[in-house]
């Protein structure tokens, strides 16, 4: 499957398939004089024989340990001392993390080359779309970064063979979320499909799903000034989760959407029948209980600090008015505080 | 004076007077929240009296030096430890390179922020164009950067009082650039208002053509995949030379454009009246004895490694056909040895 990414300009193809790997890829590095190829290393070891015929590896430190500005500038000088030129190529192989930081050296090096990603996670098909690109500092995660858009994305479902399981739920996480704000339709159909467990080798439509839904917010809004802050569904109480239990991303997120569902039930007379949707998670493997667990005073101490707080002592939080229609509210830290607490009981 | 940009969209104004640092600063301050200033420190004591009011003032070391990996993260992280938002506004205060350094800075830190230029060079007039950010790496200067535009640049030629000669001199040189390649009309009339010395008050006209010159370039060509190249103007030999004498940039291409004049005037019927020009640019300060100096094989070598070379053995030189109109033309090695050891007798 091919999606076209429909921006105003500097549109790009996402391939989505199995086994499509070498085949798509020399459509485009035939093109190129030199093509370096940025792996992140335990992908390398797992996948070693896809990457045979591949003149310049330059292997990664794995996931999020890649994301320091010490280990971009290590690779932006490998390719310098490998004499990269304007018109080369870098493709970077990994999920979401060696695509952020993979992304970031293509778009500072030499002020920029053409790159293409390939996502091995299923959380990356968040990344797929939407042009940032980023590293972390002490004070925190994306801190430093760039806007700049891949010249393709090949998907190759292939990777996923090798994922585990949590990766796995990380990723649906934001399959999730994204069938949410695509409306009712969408996160029934998935709901359908897929309540008697995840099929990795059948998850191809999600993605693409979850890649439309994401370029509809990306487009209207790349710089995020307004609407494509939506796209945050779940991560205010999600953040503050993932940093306390240490969570990963995806799964964090699914805990912050039920904390958006909750406040979504109060304040428009239960629209969601979120006992039906804890049960169907729980089922497909998430663990909720750090949602019983959390300590709400705790929880409000981190939300405090979000960027999308505009006032003082209030928390701006995504809710859906209902699926397809988010919203942006302002609740008081110590409503939502009490709303947290009173949630512990449902799950 | 004042200048807009012609792009396509994100165009920018760029002011040109004595004395207007702070009232047109603070048309642009007062819509942020927060403004921080990165200030050449050397600029920062020769004239602290004009900051004075100034909240948060970051001095970074002085010209080049600034241009490192360490030093700007060493800002980003002061920004981030002052708590910097997307919707702050960075000033950077200082020469090219300051300006190269704090907005590569600008456009890194949280995927980019406003920011606004203060050249106190005459050479950076140029960089007042063209949107490029650049550090240096042990690989050479530039290698590391972004294309991103600043929100305005305020040149307050109030700034020049200090200026070193060799500095005036050196931004002289892409001003001479600058004309020659706008046309006979422009070139012709910078010699004759300044063949009795450069008057550093009377500058404004001649930075305004040569923001316009560039602006021409850059804006038919922004990437510089093809006419922008001409900007290069006198920069093949002049490198050499700066990197060989240890020269200021600009007198470095003032050298070089001799060079690229003597070409013209072999392939073109001595249609360059080389004789005045030489006596003008010695009348009016610029040493030309690295020219008689330099030795021609190590320039060669240098040559040899330029990024616009484009067949072995062969140099990729920019010369004059006439006054505004620039070609790329290709000449073997030996030939160009030749060549610039016969000009040796005129300089
Ligand atoms: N740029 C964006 O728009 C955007 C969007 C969402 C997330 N992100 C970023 O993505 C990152 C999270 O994504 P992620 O979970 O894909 O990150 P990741 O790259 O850290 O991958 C997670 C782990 O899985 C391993 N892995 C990757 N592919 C594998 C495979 N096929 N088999 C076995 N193991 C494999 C990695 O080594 C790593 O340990 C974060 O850094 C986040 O900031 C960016
Ligand atoms: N981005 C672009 O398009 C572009 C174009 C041309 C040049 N550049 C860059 O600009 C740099 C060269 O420009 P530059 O010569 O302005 O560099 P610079 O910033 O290094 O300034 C030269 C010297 O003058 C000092 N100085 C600055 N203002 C002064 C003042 N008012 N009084 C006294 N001293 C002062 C500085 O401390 C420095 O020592 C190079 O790094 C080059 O790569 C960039």
């Amino acid at each position: 499957m091919e999606f076209h990414t429909t921006y105003s300009d500097n549109n790009y193809t996402i391939y989505v398939d199995n086994g499509i790997l070498n085949e798509t890829l020399q459509k485009y590095t035939s093109q190129y004089n030199q093509v370096f190829y940025i792996i992140d290393s335990h992908v390398y070891d797992l996948h070693e024989e896809k990457f045979t015929n591949f003149d310049t590896v330059i292997k990664v430190p794995r996931g999020e340990s890649f994301k320091t500005i010490e280990n971009t500038i290590a690779v932006i000088d490998e390719l310098l001392d490998q004499n990269i030129k304007r018109n080369d190529l870098v493709v970077v192989i990994g999920g979401g993390a060696t695509g952020d930081g993979g992304a970031f050296v293509s778009s500072i090096t030499l002020r920029g080359v053409d790159y293409i990603h390939v996502p091995t996670t299923l959380l990356a098909h968040d990344s797929a779309i939407g042009g940032k690109t980023a590293i972390n500092r002490p004070h925190g995660k994306n801190l430093v970064g760039t806007f700049y858009r891949p010249n393709a994305v090949i998907y190759d479902l292939d990777f996923f063979e090798t994922l585990p399981e949590e990766e796995v739920l990380s990723g649906f996480g934001e399959v999730i979320k994204h069938a949410m704000l695509a409306g009712k339709e969408s996160i029934n159909r998935l709901v359908d499909e897929t309540k008697d467990g995840l099929d990795i080798t059948r998850l191809n439509e999600f993605i693409l799903y979850g890649i439309k839904t994401k370029m509809y917010y990306v487009s209207v809004d790349e710089k995020e000034d307004n609407l494509r802050k939506f796209l945050n569904l779940g991560h205010t109480l999600g953040h503050a989760l993932e940093y306390s239990f240490k969570l990963k991303h995806g799964h964090a997120v699914v805990l912050g959407i039920i904390g958006s569902l909750y406040i979504s039930n109060k304040m428009y007379n239960d629209i969601f029948d979120l006992e039906s949707l804890i049960s169907y998670l729980k089922k497909i493997g998430y663990d909720l209980s750090p949602l019983k667990e959390m300590n709400t005073t705790e929880m409000i101490h981190y939300m405090s600090s979000d960027k999308k707080n505009m006032r003082k002592s209030f928390i701006g939080y995504i809710i859906l008015r209902e699926y397809g229609h988010p919203e942006l509210i302002e609740i008081s830290t110590s409503d939502l505080e009490a709303l947290l607490n009173e949630m512990k009981a449902i799950i």
